[in-house]
Order: C-alpha cells, then structure tokens, then sequence
C-alpha cells in the first residue's frame, strides 16, 4: 500500500516506520525542519523497547507534494489544532480512492476532516499506542498497543477491515469496531479528567488519584461525557469509564507520570489540546443543551494556564 | 467597656491594640503559646506603617479564663475553621448581656455562633482593615480601613450603634448598617474568586486578571454567589460586583499581591477558608436547590491541593 503519514512526530513516526518495514510504500509528510533535515540526512532513528533501527523513509513538507504522489491512505498524526490546515495542504496526494484514517485522541474530529473529505473515505478510531520524541529524527517507544477503528461512510466496512488488517500485518494490532464512538470517548475520558486536572494542579496521576476528592471531580466530569454522548446515541457507562480512569492511579504502572497535557504546558510551554477535548464536550453541550460546568470550567483554567505560561 | 479579642493573630491583635489606647479595658485570648510568652514577656508590638508601639495587653488561653473574667465584649478573630472551638471555649467569660461581634471573612459565621449564643447578643460584620504578623507577639499593618456591623437579634440596633460607636472612638472607623449581609457577600465574593482561582492557578491577581478568561470566570462564580444569596433576599448586582473585584487586578495597587489563601496554602502549607467562601455557597446551593457547580469544582480543587501539600 502507498500509505502517507501527514503529522510525522513520535507517534507518526513510529506507525510509519512499522508499516515501511512491513512492505508498504510510506511517505512522511511534517512542516519541521529539523526534523525533516535529520531524517533525510541519517534516516528516521527508531527506538523500540531498548534496540534502535533506522530506517530510510521519503519526509517532504505539504508543500512539496506533487500530483505524482497520490497515496491509497492517509494516517494524520498532527496535533489535533493543526488538523485542520494539515487536511488543507495535503489535498493534492489524495484522490476520489484516497482514505483518511484518523487516530487522534479527542472528541469531533471526522468533523473537521469532513468539511474536507467525502464520508465515504474517512475512517476514524483511536490507539492506545504511545511514542515520544528523542530530538529531531529520532523517535522512541515502549511496550505495545492497539487500535480500533471503524468506517464513518455508510458501507464501508469492508475497506475499513483492509485497513485494519494492513495495519495488523505491520505488528500494530488493528481491529474494526462497529462502535468505535464509544471508545473514542472512553478514551477522551481518561484525557479530559487525567490531563486537565494534572495539568492545573501539577502534580502526577496517582497523587491526584490519593486524594479524597479525586473520585468525586471525575465521576462529576465523566457524568458530563456521558450526558453529551447519550445525545449522539453513544452509550458511556460512568461507573466503568471511572474505574477505567482510575487504573490511571497505580503506581506500578502509569501512577507516577504526568499526562502529557502537563508536559506539553508545564514543562514545555506549548498550547494544550484542551479545546478538543474537554472543550469539544463544551462545545457540543451547548449544542445539545447539556450543562457541562465542570468541563467548561477546566477548560477555562487551562486556558488561564496557556495565557500565563505562553505569555 | 470590657473587651476580650477571641483570637489574637495579626488583625485581632490590631483591634486589641487600638482599643486598649482608647482606654477600652482590653484582654486577649488566643491558643498560640510563642505569641503569648512573647505578648506577655515584652507587650504587644504594633507597627503601624512605619512606627512600633508596645503596650500591656493581657493575654490567656481559653483555659484559663476565670468566672470574674466576664466582660461586655467578645470580637472573633479566629480562622474560620477555629470559630466553633472557640466560642464553646471562651462561653465562661460571656454572662447573659455579653455581645459578641463577628468580622470574619466568608458566609455563614453567624449560624455557627447561634449553636451557643442568643441572637440578639451576636453582631455581624465585615472590616477591610487589615494586618499581617511580623512574628510571635508582633503585628504590622498599612494604611487605614473601616468596618460595617449590624445586628442579628431583632431590635438590637441600639446596642449595634453602641458597638460601632465604641469602634470609632478607637479610630476604627466603623458604621452601623441594616443590609450588612449584601456588603458580607460582596466582600465574600472577592475572597471567592480571588482567593481560590489565585491559589489553584499559582499567579498574583494581575495577572489572572490579564487573562482572556478572567471576566467569564469570575462573572460565572459571582452569578452563583448572588442565586444563593436571592434566597435569602439579599440583592447582590452581579455586574457591580464584577467591576468591585476587578479593582484588584490593578498592579498601580494591588494587582501584583497574591491573596492570604495563596499565602496560607502555597506559601506556608496551612489550610485555607474555602469551605467557609465558596464551599459555604455550595452548601446553601444545595440547600436552596440551586445549582453551584464552579464554587463546588473550585472548593474541590483547593482541598486536593491541600491534600497534596499538607500531606
């Protein structure tokens, strides 16, 4: 397959580098310069678990597609603000046949991507796959992870399962789902409790999780996940969303990490993704009608946060 | 008159001081055993703007109050949380026609202080004067200040005037009011903004204040002040209310403070008043059937905070 991967950081990066050893004709599409320069000069360093590969794998700016280039499938990876412009500048690698996956953690984003794209080519899920970013060029991970994904066009589930198993075939662990909605917000969940809150507290998830009102402040969130969804016809059982959000505590796992909404601001001073996730619950309640104060609030405090740190 | 100041701290020791020189017959109570030894070895020390003053104040704990002691005032000047101690332990030196007077910041005292005493010897108030402790048996304070008071007991404005009256005299600058309660929950709504979205969010009032969301924050919270407070038939004009704390992002005064709850918490590792601010409006909310969600998300989030750093 000639399989795109338009948002090319740590995560893109480790999805294209396992789908270019697995066969597939990849292209990485990314507007940093860095990074771009550091992989066309000593290929894409890849560290999984303790060994490191590298790998010689195209990376162009959007700007430098040209009309010879049309893939079978896209797979954006940007940050859920750039989403929008990055959709918008890769159009010309895409024809009528051209699919769009979408793995971003966050809530509404077939909307963006449909103002752009037929339904019928756009596929969306969520992974619990992770990567961070060594420097330019060289990306890392640990463990292991999957997907769900699932069509958003009327019958095309067939395609979604070729999509699925291409990914399968490269070690990713891909399966279709006919209710992919519901863990996408299963996942938004744990990102619009773990992630806001941390974030405005400053402090790792098991801590947050020690303290007497932790189980409270999300229940009342998740209840505003779940009123929001019921109105999209996704059903979202609180009490297991909570207890699923409250593994996030054990610290002899992921207790003892800051969610990556507190690296993002806190540590690295960059603009969060609040707006897509407690801000699309918002957004969407307003919408439908459904208060959604705790959501609306920590959406504020985080954007307090942003003016302050990015000032 | 005959003057006991339950809780002696830094403003209670203010009070005290500018009594006794007006000639008052004063004696402080307090439980803090370095500012007592401190009060008793050397007097209080008073520094008012730039110059010291001492005086021989006598100063007791709760239990060593005699049954001759009994005296014709009692002004509380505890923290919030000791108020219901306190009045239990001071009862010995109150007989039937002993006053007592409540400037307290936050809601609700004067329910607190009903449990043990007629109505129609408690006064209620609030000061802006304020004063800050230099260290055991010394308070400092700047500027001038003034206090509305009024009565709780039917037909006790008389003895209400008197009080203010005894205050003035002492240069206190105090005034009688009939609608006390619209001035507390203006003052209340200062402290439940400010003080809590300042301690969460770490920043001195300016600059939350810069912010984008500033103004929708606090508007929001002080909408719920004033549905409490409606149900009590107190009118508090949301938009003057507004405008009255955005004073406080001024840096020309004192924008570039952080708040006594900012102090208390982040600085010195004690806990705050917020269940006595805006934990007090969620718990009439609650009472009233009225929604409070902000006042409850944001008392929740500073007493995570104290169970983090007072842990």
């Amino acid at each position: 397959m000639k399989i795109a991967i338009a948002g090319a950081g740590a995560l893109g990066s480790r999805f294209g580098y396992m789908l270019h050893q697995a066969g597939n004709e990849v292209i990485l599409i990314d507007n940093w310069v860095d990074h771009i320069q550091a992989i066309r000069e000593h290929g894409l360093k890849m560290t999984i678990d303790a060994e490191t590969f590298t790998a010689e794998i195209p990376i162009i700016t959007p700007q430098e597609i040209t009309s010879d280039q049309t893939v079978d499938l896209v797979i954006v990876f940007t940050k859920a603000m750039q989403l929008d412009q990055m959709i918008q500048d890769i159009k010309p690698i895409m024809n009528d046949d051209t699919d769009i996956l979408c793995l971003l953690n966050g809530i509404g984003h077939e909307d963006i991507i449909a103002k752009y794209i037929d339904a019928k080519n756009i596929f969306i899920g969520n992974t619990m796959w992770t990567a961070s970013l060594v420097g330019p060029g060289h990306s890392k991970s640990f463990g292991s992870g999957s997907i769900n994904l699932q069509n958003l066009g009327e019958g095309q589930e067939i395609e979604a399962k070729k999509i699925a198993a291409c990914l399968s075939e490269a070690g990713l662990n891909a399966r279709f789902t006919d209710n992919v909605h519901a863990t996408i917000y299963l996942k938004a969940c744990v990102n619009g409790t773990m992630n806001g809150l941390c974030t405005i507290l400053d402090v790792d998830m098991a801590t947050f999780g020690e303290t007497n009102q932790a189980h409270e402040i999300v229940t009342t969130i998740v209840k505003e996940f779940a009123a929001v969804a019921a109105h999209e016809n996704i059903e979202l059982n609180v009490d297991d969303a909570v207890a699923f959000i409250e593994k996030c505590y054990d610290r002899q796992t992921i207790g003892d990490h800051y969610p990556s909404m507190h690296q993002d601001l806190i540590r690295n001073h960059r603009m969060t993704e609040i707006d897509y996730i407690n801000g699309a619950i918002s957004r969407k309640g307003q919408k439908y009608g459904v208060a959604t104060p705790y959501c609306d609030f920590l959406t504020q405090l985080i954007h307090v946060k942003e003016n302050i740190v990015l000032k």
